[in-house]
């Protein structure tokens, strides 16, 4: 067995991006994932640049170590063959908007039906139930109205968004995790499930602060730029070149923070000597810790800080970090799959396990690659059936 | 069996945030977790606010529906203890920094070599090796180095980090994919192994802008507010009082938009027609949104929008999200855990079963609370034995 999820087979009806990154991390610790597409259209993200030799980075990054086949669930006959797939299928994902699969006479209850088993995982913007339930669910929405937004910019500032979609990317791993649990349940008990993930919950979940600072002490967080609420100093600070991050996290990293800038004064300060006065005068220490750093680059500021042992870091642009020895080489997170045309470079699975390690990026399937081959052997066509089928638009 | 993950024991030596969040995502989903904190002192978090009647909300929320014991790891005896638990044990999970566990005396190795099937969970700032491994790995240095913070921001303005620890959350819920994907592999082979994840990996998994614009487009992704590189208008507008945001992904969505707008004009024009040129145009387009919507509140905008088919949605404070009905009340985001003292409200698990459903919550456990009832059963001590070694500060 090669993979911690090998033997695990996974229909992969994901879309876009949620579905599809659950896929891909399913697919990464090895399950067999089966990405079912439109025949002729494809997932959006075909269609989404840059583009490599005419292939998309968008689509081949999601969809690397998955194989494909085309199945046009519009039509009864296409949903026939999903059912014969499902009947050998331990997991099947899909991020329609609620009701879809139902539309399409292969809802959940159906599938249960066919194969008790099956563990059924759908991700959707708003979750299967509640007023939102039919409402379209993109990254940005759910940024929006899970309080995302509302807690990320510049103190006083414009609220932004996370430089990343983190509602797609926290659902289809959220996503992932419930499907392999009730797995795990349904090898012990024999009963499959409908595993229901929303982007919004999971941002949900993600924002902790909602749960700790409002529920439970009445603030209304509001963006507070680099600067956490819990501690101070932790935060950004402008050195003679460019900004760095310091995070003094305890009482104890604060002192040896003093020492480090030679300001015992500082320690022995009341404004500055329990971390709740530090945090209230937060402004006041940042302007003494900013005076000491303007006299020397960030690359040095963080030298002399990690080694007085004070948390600390640059600010990295996505270019240094491609770079970087530490991720690029050490972590091996940029690694490259060969296509027939060229190579691409992805984000290697981050989950790194020494029984099992991920040793290889397959390339992402082109459209219908493996349909013969599959309906084949899962579905029991034959390939005169499935030529008469292509004919007809139904894979 | 309650619970998808019921059955399952996990020894939860995890502290503060990513080690215990992921701990409380097994809990919640039925497996048997057990906090294992230092004598006298416990999770750093017992000590963070804010406070309900001198208990922290920070330390409830991540640790509810767990059981709690100490055990002092600094001593022989109390790692002979611990040697103990994990001959029953199916998964431990830790976030020291790398080494920690050996010096102390029960590394991997060591655990692997007393219960070969144990699945060994590590979740550090930078991983178990690399030039990085043992700096310090706080939640903004991992925004910090992964390129976060430079991705996220005003157009041209500072960059500032995700309102939320991403780092940690999703360093967290990683680590609980990793270690459940493990545990299917163990119960099929017997083997487990060391699962090894990193704040830093998780973000990059996350920046998917990493491996699709910079390492196959050669762009260096900067801040752009709200706007994302995909399509447009996919961005925040103004309206007569709060800003709302609409994401557009497509052709046919920007054709619906005009409808709703009763500017067929717009569609018709050149700059706007295809995705890609609306892109490079995004600027004229907002002034043209923001003409339209500037004559309605949000509320009255989204309606509209929303009806005509348009991805539009609200930009949310966290007080408003706690009251949305649909978070709050069909999708139960915000359960209460009745305490001895008081009600704590929480954020739910997000991940919602059918079958095995998180029905309720149990209370975080007081420091040492199981002590007494799990070291007895698990670890064959007696009454007598346990008094003895409390007398010592092992447990």
């Amino acid at each position: 067995m090669s993979g911690a999820l090998a033997g695990v087979t996974v229909l992969d009806l994901g879309r876009v991006v949620a579905g599809a990154y659950c896929g891909m991390l399913l697919a990464d610790m090895g399950a067999t994932v089966i990405k079912v597409e439109a025949p002729h259209l494809g997932d959006d993200t075909r269609g989404f640049g840059p583009y490599v030799d005419g292939e998309s980075a968008f689509y081949t990054h999601f969809n690397r170590n998955k194989k494909g086949i085309t199945l046009n669930l519009k039509s009864k006959e296409g949903c026939d063959i999903l059912c014969k797939l499902v009947e050998n299928a331990d997991i099947l994902i899909e991020n329609f908007r609620p009701g879809t699969m139902e539309r399409f006479g292969v809802g959940y209850n159906r599938l249960h039906e066919i194969n008790p088993k099956l563990v059924y995982g759908s991700v959707t913007g708003f979750g299967s139930n509640g007023p939102y339930r039919d409402r379209p669910g993109y990254d940005i929405i759910a940024q929006a109205m899970s309080g995302l937004i509302s807690v990320t910019g510049v103190e006083d500032g414009t609220p932004v968004r996370a430089g990343t979609s983190f509602g797609d990317i926290m659902g289809g791993i959220s996503l992932a995790l419930g499907v392999v649990s009730a797995y795990v349940y349904a090898g012990k008990t024999g009963k499959g499930q409908f595993v229901d993930v929303s982007l919004t919950d999971s941002l949900l979940s993600a924002l902790m602060i909602v749960s700790v600072y409002h529920l439970n002490g009445g603030v209304v967080p509001k963006p507070t730029g680099n600067r956490y609420l819990i501690s101070a100093p932790y935060d950004s600070f402008h050195t003679a070149d460019d900004d760095i991050v310091v995070a003094c996290g305890n009482n104890k990293l604060f002192r040896q923070l003093t020492e480090v800038m030679g300001r015992p004064d500082l320690r022995d300060n009341p404004l500055f000597a329990q971390n709740e006065t530090r945090k209230d005068n937060h402004l006041l220490l940042k302007r003494e810790l900013e005076e000491w750093l303007s006299g020397m680059c960030a690359e040095r500021a963080v030298d002399i800080l990690l080694q007085g042992g004070i948390p600390a870091g640059r600010i990295q642009s996505i270019d240094q970090v491609v770079l970087d020895a530490h991720f690029s080489g050490a972590r091996e997170m940029f690694p490259v799959i060969k296509t027939k045309k060229r190579k691409f470079r992805i984000t290697a699975n981050h989950i790194k396990m020494n029984e099992t390690p991920t040793e290889e990026y397959q390339n992402a399937p082109a459209l219908g690659e493996h349909t013969l081959e599959l309906l084949s052997k899962l579905a029991g066509l034959n390939p005169e059936d499935i030529q008469a089928l292509k004919q007809k638009d139904i894979v």
